[in-house]
């Protein structure tokens, strides 16, 4: 089926999906992203496609279980959510994942993200998280979308396999860990311990907080323990992502 | 002094500073950034500021050493580099810092950077390296300027503080490491030690690739050492400056 016009039906609700306002639904652009979708098993709904396809896009779309619609080159470049399309969008059910599987094992460790802000931020913590072993994610109500296109980009396909539980509230995931068994971990400045010497096989749930104010008065209150990433003067603060990743790799020498 | 026209020469020469293309010249934007250039001692060409500053704004443009230029609403509004405004922009005089800055004390340890390419991460890279105790950053050529707006914004001021060669040959820099007596590490996929069993205590000169290829087979063949971070599959690298703060930190524990 080969769509001309930019206004036909599809396209404008796949616009909507890319734009997050069908929110039970993912705009999923470039091969390597299909790719890492399709195999970690999302539900496709509509994939769309260039009208010369190519080779490996061809088998990739030959193999797809959804209708496949080809494009016009302006119909596609106006769907794109980059500067230079890379010809194969797919439109994907979110995955709900069931609460379960973030405590799983003996010892869980999950984080949690308070209005974390920047998409790139927010993605790069989520495949930093995956790497690290994390059983999944919290992402509290006013954080980015973990599945928005610029998110999805950075996390390179882990959002498809990390449980992660979006705009959830705070306070309720804190108590929910903590029902479980977990203790609730907030990295800030000033804090007294050191995240090198907070142990780390403990179950855990860490959380990380905005790009700017930190986690909020709230949550500060309610965590077990605060804990901080020693810095060099005069720097008082790391990038979000950069001390999400020096942590949760302690976190891993720890357990090894 | 009020200037009205965006064609003024001297804006016009801003915006090439702005852009990249004056190489001696820094552009400086925002009151927080032009504060840390002022306070680390960078020397001050012109700094442009709205017609009405605020009240933070006004004294701290009274305290500036270099000619301050009023600029009407619309030509601060076409030399700004941000959507919105922050109302102040500095020249400034790119540091050139004397190279044995970056060999001073009895082990020193040295960030080099194989055309790392997004300014997001660089910048990012280097507030990290600075708050992980790193002596200075070997840019290679190749990479992102660590003086453009975007990477000064994620820097967040440390790139006047680190001492940073930028725009070196990437085997230079090891052969003078080497001459200093410090071991060439490269983190790599693959690699069999992780780097939680390299002896960060060493004298050490860390080295980390662009973001798609990792570093480049001749750095790498020159490298002494390789390491990798260890990661849960089917996750096969992180983002650039997620992996630097994981190691960096790792560094800095091994040296407490």
């Amino acid at each position: 089926m080969l769509i001309t016009s930019s206004s036909n039906e599809r396209i404008k609700h796949a616009r909507r999906v890319r734009e997050g306002r069908e929110r039970g639904l993912v705009f999923v652009e470039g091969e390597r992203l299909v790719a890492e979708c399709v195999s970690s098993g999302l539900k496709l709904q509509a994939c769309f496609a260039a009208r010369t396809p190519s080779g490996s896009q061809s088998s990739m779309l030959n193999s797809l279980s959804c209708p496949v619609f080809q494009l016009a080159d302006s119909v596609l470049e106006s769907l794109s959510g980059t500067v230079t399309t890379q010809g194969i969008i797919v439109i994907a059910e979110r995955p709900f994942p069931a609460l379960s599987r973030l405590f799983e094992g003996a010892a869980p460790l999950i984080l949690g993200l308070d209005r974390v802000q920047d998409p790139g931020n927010l993605g790069t913590l989520v495949r930093s998280a995956e790497a690290a072993g994390v059983n999944g994610l919290f992402s509290f109500a006013g954080s980015a979308d973990a599945y928005a296109p610029k998110t999805l980009r950075s996390s390179m396909g882990s959002a498809f396999r990390l449980p992660i539980m979006s705009d959830v509230s705070g306070l309720g995931a804190v108590e929910t860990c903590r029902r479980h068994g977990l203790k609730a971990v907030v990295a800030t400045g000033g804090a007294s311990l050191s995240h090198y010497d907070y142990d780390w096989r403990q179950p855990t749930f860490l959380i990380l907080g905005n790009e700017g104010r930190g986690a909020g008065a709230e949550i500060m209150n309610a965590c077990d323990v605060r804990i901080q990433i020693p810095l060099h003067a005069p720097v008082e603060s790391l990038n979000v992502a950069a001390a999400g990743a020096a942590i949760l790799f302690e976190a891993v020498r720890q357990r090894r």
